[in-house]
């Protein structure tokens, strides 16, 4: 059935009556001062202000309450050392299931923490994708536990595109949106609420050039794996699966790449600026509006903040090589 | 005539009028996670988010506003290394007068960068209080500029009251509201306005205890100068001048210290869980809250976050001593 192939607007409209009195109603913020940098009118909707500190916990929420309480029953389980993991934690516990976290066990301590704090069970493995999966694999043979991956889920993406619906309604008329993209889940929502409801708003992906596997792949047609990717956006790490490869070969406009350097330099605009602390692949939409100035001159650009997870002890300017 | 000697309810609620346009209305946001810790519910009033990143626009726009044509013609001037100096000359920018600001040779260069920008024009001078009133007597003299003093001005405190009148339109029946107290211009304006108008609610001041200047001074009923304080809230370096501590001994509820551990832990406490970046000094009301648990327990708090200027590359808790 086409329909339940790909989400559609309906689909996300849904979610929001779903999930909007579990998640924060995140505020959209301008500064006249990027904006003059910018040489465009720049929205940034806040999801460094959504629960757990990241849009993740719009996707995690609705997942969650779209299981059958059958297959809610023994609990979900997910292996990320981001964003995704507290967010299926604290959807699960607000859900009163267990949530069990495969990490890696070189997973930074402020990570491990958050999950612990929203009460997730954290299993360690060897970082690996392959350990990672096999531990993954033997705790729901275990558990009976639901797999929530973190985009290569129709429901998730779903929830995470409801991050687009409140932007268009807080926003009039804007010529563009850009989200960051890395295995491509909240672009995928985003892109089809934006097309579906908005068709001649475009829609861009935000992608560090370091890590460029999504960007490639949408202009070849086929599906690059992320090797080895060296960037400080550490949320943008993962490559796109073939539901949000299939998504964004339909709704997005393109995928625009940034360097190490602006992604820093936008960053720290956005700290110094704005007053509110983003993490480093938030800053990666701003990145490319700056490097790619004559694409975005005079324009009305929603850019989405992803999160605002941060180590405060190191900061990237703080950096020593 | 007494009415001009201390401000009243209505000289805050005409400065209201005057600046509303000229200001950001700040947002009052708030922390589940914080209000866990401190077992109270706290509304913090954020003017990091200010123009110029602090509070300190409310009281130099209103300020410039009210001298008269004559008295504005030849500029205004201060003697200021923070906040006020940058308020000032992006308030006088605005109404196409000169800002002559005299800084101190060792003032951080991000500083002297800011009031650049909003083009101030700098004398410097050594940092001595003696130094710094000798040289702007010197400016007042050559240009005719008026003196725009950062509290010991009944204008400015009418302009920084307006943060009170806000913040009581926005949260319903609060029990208290406190803010940071240095030179007393912000928690005069606010005690004005609070008591003026809810009798009822208690005001009070959050002062580092290494420089509790303000917490003797009201309890002896004598003005005592600030001195040498070792302090990282480095807006709060300042002392009461004769017109706040009247002000404050007929409004305050009293002053309220913390440690240096715990601003640094309140201040960090902010930016991890509210993503948002603030200054030291504005954290020393929740550092007040954590250091004083028995005085605010399930209490309805209002916190006067007062800027967000903060040398990203010298965060305290990452110095070395």
């Amino acid at each position: 059935m086409l329909s339940k192939e790909f989400p559609s607007v309906s689909d996300i409209e849904e979610a929001y009556q779903r999930i909007k009195d579990m998640v924060h109603r995140t505020p959209v913020l301008t500064s006249q001062s990027i904006n003059k940098i910018a040489g465009a009118n720049l929205f940034f909707k806040c999801e460094n202000f959504q629960k757990v500190g990241a849009f993740k916990f719009r996707g995690a929420s609705n997942a969650v309450t779209m299981l059958s309480s059958e297959a809610a029953k023994n609990g979900v389980a997910t292996h990320s050392s981001g964003n995704h993991a507290a967010a299926l934690a604290l959807a699960a516990r607000n859900k009163g299931i267990p949530a069990y976290i495969v990490m890696p066990e070189n997973a930074p301590v402020i990570k491990k923490k958050a999950v612990e704090g929203y009460g997730g069970i954290i299993t360690f493995c060897k970082s690996t994708q392959q350990d990672r999966e096999e531990t993954l694999a033997k705790i729901q043979q275990k558990t009976g536990a639901a797999f929530i991956h973190p985009y290569n889920n129709f429901d998730v993406i779903c929830g995470q595109g409801t991050v687009a619906l409140e932007l268009m309604q807080d926003v009039e008329s804007l010529d563009c949106v850009m989200t960051p993209v890395g295995g491509g889940g909240l672009l995928s929502g985003v892109s089809t609420y934006v097309k579906g409801r908005f068709p001649k708003v475009r829609v861009f992906g935000a992608e560090p050039a370091m890590a460029d596997d999504a960007f490639r792949s949408l202009r070849d047609g086929k599906l690059y794996p992320s090797v080895n990717p060296k960037t400080i956006a550490d949320g943008l790490l993962t490559s796109l699966c073939p539901l949000t490869m299939g998504i964004l070969s339909k709704n997005c406009d393109g995928i625009l790449t940034a360097t190490e350097e602006n992604i820093v330099k936008a960053m720290r605009m956005i700290w110094e600026r704005m007053k509110i602390i983003v993490e480093p692949s938030s800053a990666v939409p701003l990145a490319v509006v700056i490097e790619h100035p004559e694409k975005f001159q005079g324009k009305k650009v929603g850019l989405v903040i992803s999160g605002g997870n941060v180590d405060l002890n190191k900061l990237p300017w703080l950096a020593k090589e």
